[in-house]
Parts: C-alpha cells; structure tokens; sequence
C-alpha cells in the first residue's frame, strides 16, 4: 500500500490502531527490518517481525478506546518527515482522555509512497517542568 | 563547528551533557529552529533559544554524573542518521547506574558536518513487558 503524504500515513497508522487492524498496521510500516518502534517505557522493537508481535500483543490486550492525535513539531525534508505528535487516548466509556502520550514519528520516501520507520511514543507528564527538577528525580 | 561523522556529533553531545558545558551542547545542535528536544516525560522543546534554556536549567540544577551510552538501533540515510541509544546516569557518588533513559537521536548531515536536529529522551522501565500491559496502565 502506498501513501501519497505522510499525513496519509500517519493517518492511516492512527486508524490501525485504534481499529487495532494488524495488517492495516503493518502497511503503514517500511517495507524492510531497519524499522523500530517503541512503545511507552518499553525497549525498542526492532524490525517487522518484532514490531507486528509487539502490536498484536497489544491489540489482544486493549478493549475499546478512541485516540485523537495533534501535532506539536514536524521536520520536513525531502525523503524524510519526522513529526511529533500529542496521542489522547480515551478509553472504554471513561469521557476524559487519559494524559498525553508523547511520540516521534519518521516516514520515509520510498519511490512514491511514504511509510513509517520509526515510532517511539513516551509518557507526558502534563504540566511538567523539566526545569526545576533536580538530579535525584530524572536527571535528563 | 563541524562534526565529520554522526558518532562524532553524539561523543560531543553526551560530553557536552557530562561536563554540563552549554556552548558545546549548542555547538552540537543544528543551527536553525527547526531542532527540537524532549526531556523525559517533559514537553517538545522547539528552537534554539528554547532548547538552550532547558540545558541551562537542567546543567544549573544538576550535581556532578556521568553518562554511559549504548547504541540499541540505527537507521542511516545519505543525509540523516538516526540512532536510539541507551544512557545509563550515574549520579554523583553512586556506584550503581540509575534505570536506563532510552534516546532517540537524529542527526542531519549541512554541508561537510552532522549536527543534530532532535533528542527524543523517555525513560525505559527495566524488563517492562508492553505486550502484557492492560489498558488500564498505559495503554499503548
């Protein structure tokens, strides 16, 4: 499958997920074993064997939710667009999104379709201010 | 300043993040505001002026640690490299090495030099099983 943008991609990724479609999943990942993809807390997962058990395992385990995705920074180049995005997840009937979760997405260019290479999503703290946080906490 | 290779930009940012030494993190960085850097549970950074300001804070804030680091992926590109890394801290008189902080880091290649565009850090909960997690902790 090919997507023409990496909005297209990317919503497609956001569909799979949420409709927890494995195959509609693994389309929207490169075609090739350099991808890797990392899940809250999680180690990375790399290459499409690996990134497909860690999403069915996931599916398996996840009950219904809905998730709204904004974006907070993108890089545009070429062949690569590398987008940040805020994921709220709303699960089961709970009518409030649970917070953030924070994730770093690249999509690369491969002849004329754009496809994911890397996912690496990691808690938010909201209202967090790195700043004044001091060594014996997270340091960096 | 440029840096010949990726690996020669990353020695310089986590000596740079060791030695607590803002002119030479900010030497590492690509010089333009597309650069962004996400401190652990902490939100995108984006910029510069903004970037900077969260290494003055943190390297005020924080005492004497050393940074260990090891590479877990890498996905290289003609232009960009991009490599997720494993930092282990360790803080002041410790002999142990706080949890692991998993980085995702990108790195551009401008004329003849690397510098980096974005640092994605998360933490990374030792021997975490995403597959087995339930909705009700962190989803996804």
């Amino acid at each position: 499958m090919n997507f023409p943008t990496p909005e297209a991609a990317e919503s497609a990724f956001y569909a799979a997920f949420q409709t927890r479609n494995l195959e509609a999943m693994m389309a929207v990942w490169a075609n090739d074993d350099s991808i890797v993809c990392i899940h809250p807390m999680a180690a990375p997962l790399d290459g499409r064997a690996a990134v497909a058990a860690g999403w069915r395992s996931m599916f398996e385990a996840a009950g219904q939710f809905r998730v709204h995705v904004e974006i907070a920074h993108e890089i545009r180049e070429t062949t690569q667009v590398l987008r940040i995005v805020r994921e709220f997840l709303v699960i089961g009937r709970e009518s409030e999104p649970r917070p953030p979760i924070l994730a770093t997405n690249l999509y690369r260019k491969e002849g004329e379709g754009w496809h994911l290479v890397l996912h690496h999503a990691s808690p938010l703290q909201v209202g967090g201010t790195p700043a004044t946080r001091t060594p014996a906490a997270v340091l960096h």
